[in-house]
């Protein structure tokens, strides 16, 4: 991308190049959700529309616009940056756990709702979260796997119908 | 494909045939699990090593074999062999509820999973039967609705993902 903007595109380059600096000089990470803002506390975890009871655990900042647009929850967010991978040297302490943790301390928060992807990392990720949080007096909770809406027995892989079955509901 | 058969595949022709006629005259609904099956009582219908008190409800045989496969399951089935379809003329009566009903009554059967799809159909007809069973005092379930094993938040759609969250688990 870089060679097309130089070689084609100066005044893109130019763009791209101030913005990159305006990023770099303006962008942090908020103190309570560790998501990307330009200021100290970002918009979202300001608002006195979200119910302060809700945290949900997020790897990245797509899966927080993920779960914004699905307008499901309206909750308040910890996002994690990352999600554990001892092999990449990703340990708890490159996820922020620690801010996790205290961040789960301020009271208010009754729930952590985790919602960290279904892969091999995703899910050790999750329960590593479950076991830290473990008898702080909050609920823990995971977002369920089954089949999707709409879903047919016929089209699902054998490992989702078999969680499908194992997590059943009461109606 | 009758047509290929009767130019170019006589004796093939000859042998569908006489398939069909065979299972014309031999193949039957099982009278316990309303399956295909030769016998009065299917071979499944008939194994002692299946737990009696789970009774699971799905719209077709190839979902049964789906469940099956997934090795996730080890109760009895009741094959509705379809789903309520009002415009089409698919009541109660077209999918054996009476008979359904009845199979829930043999003192054994403590739990009916419904595995009916997640269609809006397969929807209908799991919220019809699990009316038709209330206060029968048996425990009435249905299969997960979520992300797939392996899903990631990004991959999947709105309506799955808000499932997901409304249908989520204590860990
Ligand atoms: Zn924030
Ligand atoms: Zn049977």
């Amino acid at each position: 991308m870089a060679y097309h903007l130089l070689q084609r595109d100066h005044e893109g380059a130019q763009r791209l190049a101030s913005s990159l600096d305006y990023a770099l000089q303006h962008i942090r990470h908020c103190e309570k959700c560790n998501n990307f803002t330009e200021e100290v506390v970002c918009e979202l975890c300001r608002s006195h529309h979200r119910d302060a009871a809700l945290l949900c655990v997020v790897e990245m900042p797509a899966d927080l616009l993920m779960m914004e647009q699905a307008h499901c929850y309206k909750g308040m967010y910890f996002v994690l940056m990352g999600r554990l991978s001892p092999l990449d040297g990703i340990g708890p302490r490159e996820i922020h756990l620690d801010r996790l943790l205290k961040r789960t301390q301020d009271g208010l928060v009754k729930e952590v709702v985790l919602a960290t992807n279904f892969t091999v990392e995703g899910e050790a990720t999750a329960h590593y979260i479950g076991e830290l949080l473990h008898d702080k007096g909050l609920k823990i909770t995971r977002i369920a796997r089954g089949l999707p809406v709409g879903g047919e027995l016929e089209h699902v892989d054998s490992g989702t119908l078999a969680q499908a079955v194992i997590e059943r509901r009461e109606m």
